[in-house]
């Protein structure tokens, strides 16, 4: 038990919370093994979980829709990244906030061990103790604002890649 | 008061609060005007403040610094976004969270007035009620996690621009 909450107390999600506030939300954190490439979530499904990796690793791949008429074979591009148990890496963590589709897909590349939280038992815990739940929205939220920040970046190369050729062209 | 308390409901951050919720949040807002053709806040700049357009019309412009090497003029293009007081929009959200550097800046398109609200006092008040803290922060991670998609969408959409683009040349 005071392995797992030191482990925990690491977790960029669960900054700042007291070791009781741990072990409240440990009870409603559930271990669960995924062998290599089995699929952990597919992009476009709903999903109402959130994981974190304590060992092994997932690669996540999104698909880019790719219009591309002159080819039979009209393709799915994948951008890939993978997260590990090293990092305490967390994902799907907007399934914590509401029920939406995926915007990825995740996939075991090696043997892995996580917790899972779901959104209806984190949301029950923090309407009973308003101080846990203020706490893992507030680490939330700035986990989300950093993945904004850099989806706002990707969006400025592509831009100015795309004009570029745009200038050649 | 209460004309201000029926404003304030409507507002998707505030969405849940109690009207005693929404008068301890009364109490941290300051009513500020901008005239037509003012800087409310600059791109780059480190900012604490959020804001809730009570009235009037602000534009929304971010740079697209474009690596032009041929020409001597080399500009930074700008992607617009108007936003105004009949949907009570709410931007600069993010610096509720963390004092970053603004991802866009914001100009005043007609006589504004507007709430402001400071990180440091949001964050006093959310600590002193946990409650208050963890509502708006729910429905704070509900409006950045719907910007996430957006960006995720735009990000698609470019890839397959340039994907289109790079099969052609």
């Amino acid at each position: 038990m005071d392995k797992d909450i030191a482990a925990l107390k690491d977790i960029a999600l669960f900054k700042g919370l007291s070791p009781e506030k741990i072990q409240r939300i440990m009870k409603i954190l559930r271990k669960v093994t995924f062998s290599v490439n089995e699929i952990i979530m597919r992009e476009g499904d709903i999903g109402d979980t959130m994981y974190i990796i304590l060992e092994g690793t997932v690669e996540v791949a999104k698909s880019i829709v790719i219009d591309d008429i002159d080819n039979e074979e009209s393709e799915k591009n994948k951008v890939f990244t993978r997260l590990d148990g090293k990092q305490r890496a967390v994902f799907g963590e907007i399934a914590l906030l509401e029920e939406l589709r995926r915007t990825a897909s995740v996939k075991a590349v090696t043997d892995c061990v996580m917790y899972e939280m779901k959104k209806d038992d984190f949301l029950k815990v923090a309407e009973t103790d308003h101080e846990l739940g203020y706490r893992i929205l507030l680490n939330l939220g700035r986990i989300v604002s950093a993945r904004l920040r850099r989806a706002d970046e990707d969006t400025v190369k592509l831009t100015t890649a795309l004009s570029i050729m745009l200038h050649e062209a």
